[in-house]
């Protein structure tokens, strides 16, 4: 069949969309590791100027990469944030455990008279201690994660708050940098964020480089 | 627990995020259907300013809501794409395809000397007559499905054509804009685009509203 001219090398695909990315964003207030990460961010969302909106804090990078490597399981709110995640590339054979389609969560979210997404979470408990936390969808659910924080449930070694939207999602991620929870994060400011950005955070953490 | 203020209902959530996209998108150059469509592609991004490089072609809803209501497939580039199709908005049960991970696909791909999202494309050609096409990752998959409709493929009803990213996707897209194969479309110019807007486009012509 006639073909049209294109790049057909998926290696050489990301490599030189990760060149264009260098070029283009600003990428100055990032330290080395932190720049691998927001790099597969941009990637994800297609928007350089998105890196104005990234928060690291002080050893997320570090953190996150530690876990994995130990075989932290990765909990992720939602099916697109946890089908997002390249299994190949995670260092340990970590889980990644979605518990929304969980056939007890229905029934969670009605007696806790939150979303499912939120109520998810209970049934995260045993995970938690050490886990790294992917949140891409839902605003409720990062409020409740605070919340059970808060109350005592296990701490997480690192948490990825990047719900997108325009209601709680701005809110929500503000909640998370302000919690003084002491668990490294990283955020999106504001209504951006979602599933892929989420999940090539993931991607990032659990190996340097393409 | 202690519980921090923020809306726990979902209906409520969408509802509210719904108003405030209206409100702020310039959604003047959309009719009221492609507008429901644009609506949730921009709450699946978290950007009102994306709405500027959204295109529907002539008869595109339409031709996306009588297909999906006939039983059409949703033939899906990534795993991604199709975990975001929500199945109980879906009007006749329709099969999500997703033939990345088929386990044809890594030989086809180096036996076409392209990406596997390329490659996965060649399984899809019993389902393609009349089907919606969701390419929401790959620019070569859509790149790949052009040439294959051009040598003669069957023919879907609509193709939702949104990759994202730094190489190929404004081409590949503007490349389905111009194909001139008569195939109702939607493109997402330039970079932006990706899983969660595709999976957004086909929730919203599975059902209107809410």
């Amino acid at each position: 069949m006639q073909e049209t001219e294109y790049i057909r090398d998926g290696n050489a695909i990301y490599e030189k969309s990760f060149a264009i990315i260098r070029a283009e964003a600003d990428l100055a207030r990032f330290s080395m590791e932190e720049a691998d990460v927001a790099i597969r961010m941009i990637h994800a969302c297609g928007l350089v100027e998105a890196a104005q909106h990234f928060v690291f804090s002080e050893g997320f990078v570090a953190a996150g990469r530690a876990a994995l490597k130990e075989g932290a399981p990765i909990l992720c709110d939602a099916e697109m944030v946890a089908r997002g995640v390249t299994r190949t590339r995670l260092p340990a054979g970590n889980d990644v455990i979605c518990t929304l389609r969980d056939a007890r969560t229905p029934e969670l979210a009605q007696k806790l008279g939150n979303t499912r997404s939120a109520a998810a979470l209970e049934l995260w408990r045993e995970h938690m201690e050490g886990a790294v936390v992917a949140i891409g969808n839902a605003p409720t659910a990062l409020f409740y994660l605070l919340d059970m924080l808060r109350a005592g449930a296990p701490k997480p070694a690192a948490i990825i708050g990047m719900p997108v939207g325009f209601v709680g999602a701005m809110e929500s991620k503000e909640a998370l940098a302000e919690s003084g929870l002491g668990i490294p994060f990283a955020i999106v400011r504001g209504r951006m964020g979602g599933s892929a950005m989420t999940a090539a955070a993931i991607n990032a953490l659990a190996r340097a480089g393409l």
